[in-house]
């Protein structure tokens, strides 16, 4: 099968440099879909016990808080440079992602979803450094989460 | 099956609250391991075009290395609250992770090793806030390179 590959190949109009470029552009897609994914978890892993303070579920710590807004707020912007073209679904990568094909529809749309929670996550943090109270703080997580769900109830398959 | 768990469960001394409390901390512990590769994924994508840059596969282009630089500075102290108690290989846990035990026999080591990166990616974040050229830039991304090293050589498998 090895030797009859590289004729095979120019008999259909390919060469083996296309062939590796096709490899690495697949190996990038791939790549960005599992850097996001890491991205987006730190996320969700800091926005937690915010969310978990803003509800009750656990007791406030303002340190503990402090700490997770402006963790928040530091990684908010590095997800969505992994929002590569090639890597939504249905794209024929190698990941599993629910990252919706309808965002290829909606490029404008999801920048701007991304730029509302950056803003209420920036907004946490400087609430934070104001010295603000839990409850005017507990009310901007609920802001910040409802702009996570601006962007998942669009854009994320379950 | 149903009915027969809990007098079973009674008969082993143990409590369907204290199953659940267990079943949690396994779910903790899988959930810090996915968190800390995710930060790392994070981290090693910032890096990658710093290394490409200094090692000469890719042009050097100062707003790129800057963006690289911060975000990974901004990045440096995550992930190493997700390598807890029970998360190192052969704790039984149920993602697969390169963490070798020997963590858990020298976590000031590895903690020394943390400070140092952190200190190194904060220095480079610094130097080209400075504007210091880019030979100086390069060696330093060397040195962040190096206190990866430091880690991995030590504590992690392949």
């Amino acid at each position: 099968m090895t030797v009859t590959f590289r004729p095979l190949l120019a008999g259909l109009g390919l060469s083996a440099a296309l062939l590796a470029s096709a490899s690495t552009q697949a190996q990038d897609v791939d790549k960005a879909i599992e850097y996001r994914q890491g991205a987006l978890r730190v996320m969700a892993w800091q926005l937690g016990p915010l969310g978990d303070m803003a509800q009750g579920d656990i007791d406030y710590d303002a340190e503990a808080f402090a700490l997770r807004a402006n963790n928040l707020a530091a990684v908010s912007h590095l997800p969505w440079e992994g929002f590569i073209e090639g890597s939504l679904q249905g794209d024929g990568h190698d990941i599993e992602t629910r990252a919706q094909a309808a965002i290829g529809d909606d490029w404008a749309g999801f920048e701007e979803r991304q730029a509302t929670f950056r803003q209420e996550a920036a907004t946490l943090a400087e609430m934070v450094e104001a010295g603000e109270e839990f409850n005017a703080l507990r009310r901007q997580v609920g802001a910040v989460a409802n702009s996570c769900s601006g962007c998942h109830d669009n854009y994320r398959w379950g």
